[in-house]
This record gives structure tokens, C-alpha cells and sequence, in this order.
């Protein structure tokens, strides 16, 4: 099994498989597991267009991207019958911190959840924010841009 | 080992054990457990007030409190040094629906996290939100007064 | 992004990407995170060749496959840096059960781990063992044969 | 809720309250929990026993308890209506390893599943196996004893 990731697709989409593990006693996902997809979203986002992910950032940046805030708004349920696309988008990208946007489609066309997820720049050596680097803040603006956002 | 619960605390903590499965490669809770720790202190304070939980409601009574929305607002670190204990608030008792809130605390003193959870009231018979129903209502108000809420 | 599989691909082989949520404090994958891998690796292969999964099979057919036993023996760490190819086996296809066995490599070479896992036919309306139906049993035994497996 | 801990009690029991979240569409426990509760179980006799758990090892005394093998076989289903007792063996204490033992009670009776799992003694800085020091050797054999196992 391959992945074939297009990256000139806009907005960059998340293709989540779902499996027994991720069911409930409701026969639906556990809502617990969206805000993992959600990060994997996020996570694969950043590996296509950074280059990098908490990962690397942590362990070999000695640098992070701890979480301040998340909030999902639900709209629909999703089993796995469903195929689960998560549209990455950037909300907000400020001077240490990035508001990342889900919006999660199940079977392209029924809009499951919203979520939203704030990340910081946070350097582990010195202690304390800091600022996106101009290069990153560069490809982070013309992502933006692509998806017709905060323009 | 045994749980001794005091149904006389106000407001009702739930005190969360953290295991090596919790943690994460910056060496401290995986944000995304929080989601899990939160639902857990939900359930915990469901069964100490309503004598139900999440499972008996929607395999037994057919009925389940799907959940709407949900934020969460991160404060501190937390790691497997610490004790963490979730204080469960009912920030609003409406007509279909719950609102609870968590204040999170490490070590009894340390503001780890507030979540919130909106938990919508759903007949999966007769398809449809349901009433909460007056007995449960007035538990739920008895509480928020003990709390020192809602008045 | 999309997921392109080789169904000519012997053995069958389930990548799985690596997130942050997999880690723990070692900088590694959580250890039983590799459970939850076997077991969407075996789904996957489900799907592929049989067209069902474990969530079909309990919900529509009434049937499902529990778990019995599973056993891991783990060789070499994995990390987010890591592509990881879970390669799935049927190591005996009894009368009411069948044995995987999966062998993980991390980036194609070093051999992660070795897990397997006897799901047996279960009739959730009857109650009790069910045999394997000998339009899958000839699936399994023609997918042992392509693996050179049990001749 | 506090936690009232009866060190006594041998073998040493870790109740584990079933939630939602360890729900599956089988309206029962998802297999790959139990792995969890496992370790959770054994973390929680480390901690009474030791003084120590997997995260202080790993990251205070730069040595670790890598999971060399697992096995579970599974008796009986388990619910979040059940009460889960596991109770901690110590099957055989080796020159670096210990071999655990778990055996689950759903409601004290019912035989839900055992579990195995092989940790062994790993020192971060030196690279390589470590001897078990003879000070938890003792710990261990006298546990040991007093489960009125391995004499």
C-alpha cells in the first residue's frame, strides 16, 4: 500500500482510514479520537509543506509547538464506513503562534466537524516563545493565500 | 486497591493516575489525553449523581448525550510526576442540554487545563434531541448550587 | 491525499505513518500503539481481499471475529522518523479461526516486530463459534499460496 | 474520589473503572485496551513496590524497562457495567528482565483475560541491558513469595 500525496492540492486534505479501534459503543467514532485526527492532520500538514513535525522539532529543533487551546464543533456523525478527509487550513498566523483550522468532510460531501487547534512556538533550550521564522511564516502566508484565506 | 469516593466533596473531583501510556516525546501528557481525562471525570461524576453513565444511556435506555462541542484551554504541563485531579462543574443545564466544565489541577494547586463539553440529549429510538428529564434536571441544579454556580 | 494500494502487493503490506500521539516519553512509539497497528493492518488487509471489516461484520452480518490471544515480540524501536511496513501473514486458517501474523520493518529493512493475533468466527444472533464460510476460507488459502505460506 | 490503597493486599490489585472511550461497536471493550490496562496495572504495583515507575526510570535515572514480549489471551468479555481487577504477578525475575504476570477479574469472578509481558532492564547512558539491582531483586523476590509463586 502507497500513499500518493498530491501536493498541489488546495487545501491540503488528510485522508484518515477508520478502524474498529477508533468505534464506540454507539457504533460510531469515539469523539475523543477527533482531536488525534486533528493533530495528524495538522502533523502531515507540516511534514508536506515544512518539512518538519513535533517530532523533529522537539527532539532535534529542541523546539516545540505546544497546544493552548482546541475546540470541534460535531455536526455529524462518522463510522467506518465512512472515508474522512480533513481540509487543513491556517486560521491565524501570528508572531509565535498559529491557529490551525479542520474542516473534516466525511464521504467528500458531509461536513462532520470543525476544529480548531492554536499551536506556540516555544524554544526548549532558552525557555519561552518564540518567533516563526521568516521562512516558515512565508510558505505558512502563501498556504493562506492558496486557500483564499486572510487575504 | 480500592476507590473510596466522597459524595460529600463539592465540587466533584475526579483524581487521574498518569501511566508512561499518557505521556508523549516532550516528556509530558499528550494533549490529546486530556480530551479522554475529561470525558472520564464526565462519567465519573454521571455515575456518583445520575446512577447512569454514557453506556448504560445509550445501550440500556436507547438514549445518549452525543457531544456537540468541546474546548479546552491549556495552562500548565502536566507529567507523570504529578496528581491530577478534574473538578466537574455544570456550567449550564439547558432544555436538551449539558455544559459541563473541568478545572484541572496538578498537584492540588497547579491550573493545568479548563475544558469544556457540550453533551446534547438524543433519543436514538425515536431519533431526535429529548428533554432532560425533570428528576435529572433538579439533580443537576441541586448541584450547580452546591457549587456555588448558576444561582 | 491519496491512497493508492497494489492489491498485487505479496505479502500484502500496511504503511503506517508515524504522529506525535504515538510517541512516548522514551522518544519512541508507545509500545502498545503497536497492537492497535497490527490490528488496522489486519482490517486493511479484511477490506482489501475479503471486502469487510471487523465494524461490517458486527453491525450488518451479525458476526463478528474477537480476539482470543495475541502476542508481540518486539525487536527494534520505532520513531516518527521511521516509515513503518506492517506485512500481513495468515499463518493457519482453522475451521472457526484464523491466525495472523504480521512482521513490521521500519524503513523497509530493520525488523520492528512480530505480532500475531487468532480472531475467531463469532454468531452474535446464535451465539457461538461459527465456521469460515468456504467462499472466504478460499480467499485465505489462495493468499497463504501467493505468500508461499502453509504449502 | 480519593484512591485508598491496601499495600497488603496480595497479589497486589489495580481496579480499573471502564469508560466510554474503552468502548468498542461490539458494545464491549476494545481489545487493544487491555494491553493498556496492563501496563497501567504494573506501573501502579511499581509505584507501591518500587517507589519508582516507567517515566521517573526513563527520564531521572536514564535507565528504562523496554517491553521485550506481550501475550494476552482473552476469556471473557468485559464492559464498562463490570468492575476490572487485575491482579499483579511477578512470573519469573531474571538477571535483567522480569516477566509479569496479569490475571483480570471482571466483578472478582469471572476470568476476563491473562496477560504477560516481559520488561527488561535498560540503561539509557551506557547503551545496553542492565542487571536488576540487588535491592529490587529482594523487592521482587520477596513479592514473589509472598503470592506464593516461584518458590
Amino acid at each position: 500500500m502507497m500513499q500518493q500525496q498530491s501536493e498541489t492540492e488546495i487545501p491540503f486534505t488528510y485522508r484518515r482510514a477508520i478502524f474498529w479501534a477508533d468505534t464506540d459503543a454507539a457504533r460510531i467514532v469515539y469523539t475523543g479520537r477527533f482531536l488525534d485526527y486533528m493533530f495528524e492532520a495538522i502533523e502531515s500538514w507540516m511534514r508536506a509543506y515544512i518539512g518538519t513535525d513535533w517530532f523533529l522539532q522537539t527532539v532535534d529543533e529542541k523546539r516545540g509547538g505546544p497546544i493552548a487551546h482546541v475546540d470541534l464543533d460535531f455536526h455529524a456523525q462518522v463510522s467506518p464506513r465512512d472515508t474522512l478527509d480533513l481540509r487543513v487550513f491556517l486560521e491565524r498566523v501570528g508572531s509565535t503562534s498559529v491557529t490551525f483550522r479542520i474542516e473534516a468532510y466525511a464521504n467528500a460531501t458531509t461536513h462532520a466537524f470543525t476544529g480548531r487547534c492554536v499551536s506556540v512556538g516555544y524554544d526548549y533550550e532558552a525557555g519561552g516563545k518564540m518567533p516563526i521564522s521568516s521562512e516558515r511564516r512565508q510558505i505558512m502566508e502563501d498556504y493562506q493565500k492558496a486557500c483564499g484565506e486572510n487575504q
